[in-house]
């Protein structure tokens, strides 16, 4: 099973022609896939976009490289002013989206009498969608997932199997919710009175504008009195937890593992690495970046790049925890000072 | 669709009543929703719980705010001892919590024969249910719900989309289990031997007790030899992994993404922060509060607050890792002393 | 409901034949189950392995220990090199794996006819399998699991309730992967062009190899170009996020709750410990062991033990974290250091 064996062949021109590059080289060469500089052979095609990678470059078996200058290089050269997104169009072009199984209704749903299916949208079997709940057109619904009442969701939205959005959530169009992640569950709200924990009704919902990707496994939860809302374009990596209300700005980054606790907003723009946490009732300007495992506790103005636990300015956050491991000599030179001075003092 | 417009209208003084509390203002106002301060409008109620809230407070629109002392507000009050449950309160009454289908048992669901199923209990489509298993009264079964053999579950429980608990497991009454969460998978437990890792089975079970909710994505391992225990009234939160034979106490708060490893034991009321981490065969006392981020790997005392990566009592620990961004400073004062001292002791 | 009182029962010679061990008692004391020292009872056997739990040891009431020497016990002792293993296959002996259903293909299920299943392959109500998957010999495959198309499993591997497994991967034999887990969805990939993050297809797949164990709620990303791999033998726990193209080596433990970041390399036999993180495009070398909560931002050589958030060599690590809490204290040192020197300085 090899996806290769089976893409169009297209030449160097016409992949330049449809990324709006430059050919350095034979444009009527023959490109069948794209792989890493690494790994691609006769007719793949691979880019550079860093030059970290220029010894894989020299060393390439790649018919041809997509590079954002003339650089020096064993194969033909597509030069384009973004090669990494002029890769990406190669790739979709060469290779394609997943493709999808066209099965119309299947014959095993649970869909309700009063929710309403568009065109050409493809239900799975075992999937069960609750009365009032809508689904747009060109929409596919795989296998499992569950879409409570009064749920919308627009066009040309992929739910992958047993994704589950609860009741009365709004999905926009071209929304991707990865296998097993939840939208819309209850948040995270209890009213401790004597002892005990009284759970909070949580009327709000959660809102996935336009173009919106939620990895596996990820939790979205709704709002207790207000909206959750994942602006437009955002992309949203496995298991990545939203706590209640919160708002996240468009086109934001939210890497794997990511947690950001209720009531808090970003701008947009905005990356969260690898692990980062943002606690509640936080302000995140826009084009904030936030550092693997950071832990963000105070807001943060527009454009400021944070690191560490209690994240500060990353410049001097990296300086500030590289030396974490100077604090034992640190502290046996504040001891030997002491001494020294003591002796000092005595004279 | 806002489920604002179909809640009752109740007057405030009826409010007053419910939650036994005093109306300043006028008794008869009509209330037909709950807001936060912020987004309130006419014929809400709001609460204030905190002073940080007060500037929302003087811009209200809300018709009426539940606050614990008579207060200047641009709304008439409720005064109660505990603003924040008495408003919890009010939101049950008002909106109450999701409601649900009314399915009686599904016409498509796969239940052995030897399963036992309550009175007025609800199975939606695609559940499976195991031999030997039990359901009690009441109880709610969302769409692909996997319940094991022999697995015991309480009345009045609701387990949300794709939940699935595994065999022998053991739920008490009033349990809330959310979308993709998964009770009684076997623990990490392997015997390395020679270089290879063997499964240990796990012969312990999971016992989830009276209340306990746990959210979306959540895993809470069964015991190896002794049970998994979460204690009444345990409110566990999205993403949260409980290691084999962990004993929770009643009424602790995990919040989202807290992993604590096997053989653990946590007292009672006990609140782990977001991503907090406990080591495994560590004892937590009553009343533990464990900030943000930390990982604990040491016993902690009855009613201790701790902090920080490597955990200490949290006062000293967040003052000390505040302190981290000075670390380059004090590694040039230090040096600079050093400089300074050997002049002095030259002459 | 106890799995204890339907096992057979051995005698303790019996049991020491079995694990290659010595008996110091009785070999004809019979045994009919396993419990940790402090829960054994009348006819139960335990293990110890460490010292620490000599007070249990002690005081235990099993009628047969595991033991790596001749020891001071209130009970009879099966003498073997490796306690705990012994002690594994002793659990495996008497109270086995978990059992599962024979249901054969159940009624329920959306099968593709263009499908294989191998022999003695039992299929529950409720699962999907894409065209051109295939499934081997003597699997389990649980309610509500998905199958892509063209997706391969191996011979006797178990996949427990609603985990998901998109197209195109490949799974060894002895596979598990536990319930509400997902292999293959696509990674974290985005071309950003213009402000707007553009999806990059995931031509790449999911190798498992043999014998490789998947928590509940895991995400393991197919690769982009190159395919994820996890070598034969690995144990990954809940939670568990594995990024894109990333090579984790044979005999892996990834406990819970850890995230590898895309395009990484893991030699064999890392140990990875809770909520440890590892960045992308590094290099992990063999027997190298992560310590909880570590964050790694570049290579590791073989045999290293790291930890820290920027994780460094252990020992030191330790020590320096440890040191965080003196930070306060250093500080004042440092100030009073400097008082005391201009003192001197003047005179």
């Amino acid at each position: 099973v090899n996806s290769k064996k089976t893409v169009p062949t297209k030449t160097l021109g016409e992949l330049a022609d449809y990324i709006g590059g430059e050919v350095k080289g034979d444009p009527d060469r023959s490109i069948r896939g794209a792989a890493t500089l690494e790994n691609a052979g006769e007719g793949d095609i691979s880019f550079i976009a860093n030059r970290k990678y220029l010894p894989h470059l020299s060393k390439t078996k790649a018919s041809a490289v997509i590079a954002g200058q003339d650089i020096e290089a064993p194969a033909d050269l597509i030069i384009t002013e973004d090669p990494y997104y002029g890769f990406c169009r190669v790739i979709v072009l060469l290779h394609g989206h997943r493709p999808h199984v066209k099965c119309g209704i299947a014959a095993n749903t649970a869909i309700d009498k009063t929710a309403a299916i568009g065109k050409d949208t493809h239900i799975h079997d075992f999937v069960a969608i609750g009365r009032g709940a809508r689904v747009g057109n060109e929409c596919v619904i795989y296998p499992g997932v569950y879409i409570g009442p009064d749920t919308v969701i627009g066009d040309n939205c992929i739910l992958y199997p047993n994704a589950v959005i609860y009741d009365r959530c709004i999905l926009g169009n071209d929304v991707i919710i990865h296998a097993n992640a939840t939208i819309g569950e209850d948040g995270y709200g209890f009213a401790t009175h004597q002892g005990e924990h009284h759970k909070i009704p949580h009327i709000g919902r959660v809102i996935l504008e336009d173009n919106v990707e939620i990895g596996s496994g990820c939790a979205i939860e709704r709002g207790a009195l207000d909206d959750t809302v994942i602006g437009k374009g955002c992309k949203i990596g496995d298991a990545v937890v939203i706590g209640h209300g919160t708002k996240v700005g468009p086109h934001c980054l939210l890497v794997p593992q990511v947690g950001i606790a209720g009531s808090t907003t970003l701008g947009h723009h905005c990356v969260l690495a690898g692990k980062a946490a943002v606690g509640g009732h936080i302000k995140i300007g826009n084009g904030v970046v936030i550092g693997g495992g950071s832990g963000v506790a105070n807001d943060i103005p527009d454009g400021q790049t944070v690191f560490g636990y209690i994240a500060f300015e990353a410049g001097k956050a990296k300086r500030a925890y590289m030396s974490i491991k100077s604090l034992p000599d640190m502290r046996s030179r504040i001891r030997s000072l002491e001494k020294r001075l003591a002796e000092l003092e005595k004279k």
